[in-house]
């Protein structure tokens, strides 16, 4: 098969990670037979700096022309700590969201037994968990309109969601609960807010279309403390840009394998495939980031993207080798050996 | 001293909870030469099968008229159930709080030592937290306009803050930060939002009259993730009002305390003290829920509203020395004896 991705580092640790994946899909395409067709393209800080545009037009239209986007991280602590740049990293973000029409994020949270220690949660709490948040990412709060009035003495921002919006979203929910353990959490604050009740009531028409799935409605303050009871209690959660922003932070944490945890973001037009850490400034050109996430994120990408579930199979399976025999980088290593960033992308390169 | 306090058991377990702290309070003012004149009034559920109404005309004049409110609880599943229903009790809750201007809501989360193995988390992760949370709790997405568009197909919830409304809560925050740890952490999303703008904009103006507190401005994502992880690093927190209802429900989680954390919620006209948890219905007139939190909120009362500081102490000191003693309801008393509610609440007035 052939494929097209746009590979697009980022910033800060970006470039090193993204560089793992690419060795290691290289190795899978070999294998396997595949002829990938990588184009580098500039997003965040990298893309301001060269120019003052963190989302570029050329960006964008090497993201249109690919089968699948491969991303790093962006984020620079000179843009963060600059009261008057106007542009920010961030910002390139938001409008590759909107130009490609990412409209769901995919954010699984699963365990490794080996790393379960890791986690601030007892083992008892986070044994077993395996669940995904899908979060709705191009509309909500996000991009509804805002402002200033009273000479800039009252600011507002609008949250609008259209039914259309959340029945894209929920779809891909109900179809993935269904590949699962059939439960699917609608995640909203219905006792408060008017879209939340647009959600609620779009959510429960479309029950009837996929009876085998048990549907719960729940507060988004309930699931922001029930997250950290009894995370294993959840399959598939649908929530809007906001919610979703938090409570999939939160539940990156719970894991304990933060540093592993992959994403994927689909979309209108392609779909794009990250880490969900950021980019890490201080540990920029270090070669000590872990690549793992990342290399997992282009397991998602062969599996959801192009089909090709044996290849991503084949990547899940090396990383757990590495896993096991110690092959990682210093945030895991413990007291022990910590290998460097791309001698853990060469050994899973090796050991495909 | 006179006291006149307002007394809203509301709905489920509150009038159980609310007895204990009453009996308590007795007490406190019996050996403190105080007098208590209480005034009950409906709220909830409770005062929606009286007169149609979650908080009546009457209600609010009672509260009006006092010093203090203690509040218990409201909810009940026959209108979480009801999508017809047109009335909920949580709508006077939120009546209640915008008609008194109750415009912060006080949340400290901290830990029992004998009660941390209870938290989800290690216990190295809890040990020593000790943090104040202030939810704005009068403004925001939870007040602003609201409605449906393009036949109900389109629902939008409006999000607005004044300079106004966010310097009467910083200033709280930043008063309390003074007499605790010296530092404040400011809860937004001003990479996304322009209310979290104006909120970090005001609360950096504001910085200056405080030297001697160190400000961070953190964004709500990563601050559901800090905490979670490591809890003891904050202070005291300020925040709008739905990051709030969100942040201070899993940061009540984590102490392993739940049914033992107090509230208080400040306003224009008076102020309202209330335990954090639910109305628990399933636990409704058994006699078996746990009135420290209510008990503990007594407490805030006293020192907040009243400037006795005494009287507090001694009702905390009691309630450490009940659960030192083992005079616990069954949620604390594993395989020991567990007592009933109102036992609980003699014990305490006995030992006052
Ligand atoms: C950087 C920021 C705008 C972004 C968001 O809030 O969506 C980030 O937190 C994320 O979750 O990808
Ligand atoms: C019942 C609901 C409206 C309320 C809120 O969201 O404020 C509750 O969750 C709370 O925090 O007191």
């Amino acid at each position: 098969m052939k494929l097209n991705i746009a590979l697009l580092p980022g910033d800060g640790i970006g470039p090193e990670v993204v560089d793992q994946a690419v060795k290691v899909c290289d190795a899978i395409a070999k294998k396997f037979n595949h002829e990938i067709n990588w184009t580098k393209a500039l997003t965040g800080a990298s893309a301001i700096d060269a120019c003052g545009e963190p989302y570029p037009d050329e960006t964008h239209e090497v993201c249109m022309a690919a089968d699948a986007v491969l991303f790093g991280a962006i984020g620079d602590p000179k843009y963060d700590n600059d009261p008057k740049a106007k542009v920010r990293p961030e910002q390139g973000l938001l409008k590759m969201r909107q130009k490609l029409g990412l409209f769901a994020n995919v954010r699984p949270t699963f365990t490794f037994p080996s790393l379960i220690d890791n986690s601030p949660l007892k083992r008892e709490r986070i044994e077993g968990t395996d669940l995904i948040i899908l979060r709705e990412l191009t509309g909500g709060i996000y991009f509804g309109e805002r402002g200033r009035k009273d000479d800039g003495n009252t600011a507002f921002d609008t949250c609008t969601y259209t039914r259309e919006e959340i029945q894209r979203l929920a779809k891909l929910g109900f179809e993935l609960a269904m590949t699962r353990g059939k439960k699917l959490c609608c995640v909203d604050k219905a006792n408060v807010l008017e879209s939340s009740r647009l959600w609620r009531e779009t959510v429960q028409a479309m029950e009837k279309d996929y009876p085998e799935v048990t549907v719960s409605y729940e507060f988004v303050d309930a699931v922001a403390m029930r997250l950290v009871q009894w995370p294993n209690s959840y399959d598939v959660m649908i929530t809007e840009n906001l919610f979703g922003d938090i409570l999939t932070d939160e539940a990156s944490v719970i894991s304990g394998s933060m540093g592993l945890m992959p994403s994927a973001s689909k979309g209108v037009h392609t779909s794009l495939y990250e880490p969900i850490h950021g980019s890490y400034p201080q540990a920029a050109g270090k070669d000590i980031a872990n690549p793992l996430a990342t290399v997992l994120s282009a397991a998602m990408m062969f599996e959801d993207a192009f089909g090709l579930k044996d290849e991503a199979e084949a990547i899940r399976e090396v990383v757990n080798k590495s896993l096991a025999a110690g092959i990682v980088t210093e945030d895991l290593a413990g007291t022990n050996k910590a290998y460097k960033t791309s001698e853990v992308g060469n050994w899973l390169a090796e050991n495909i």
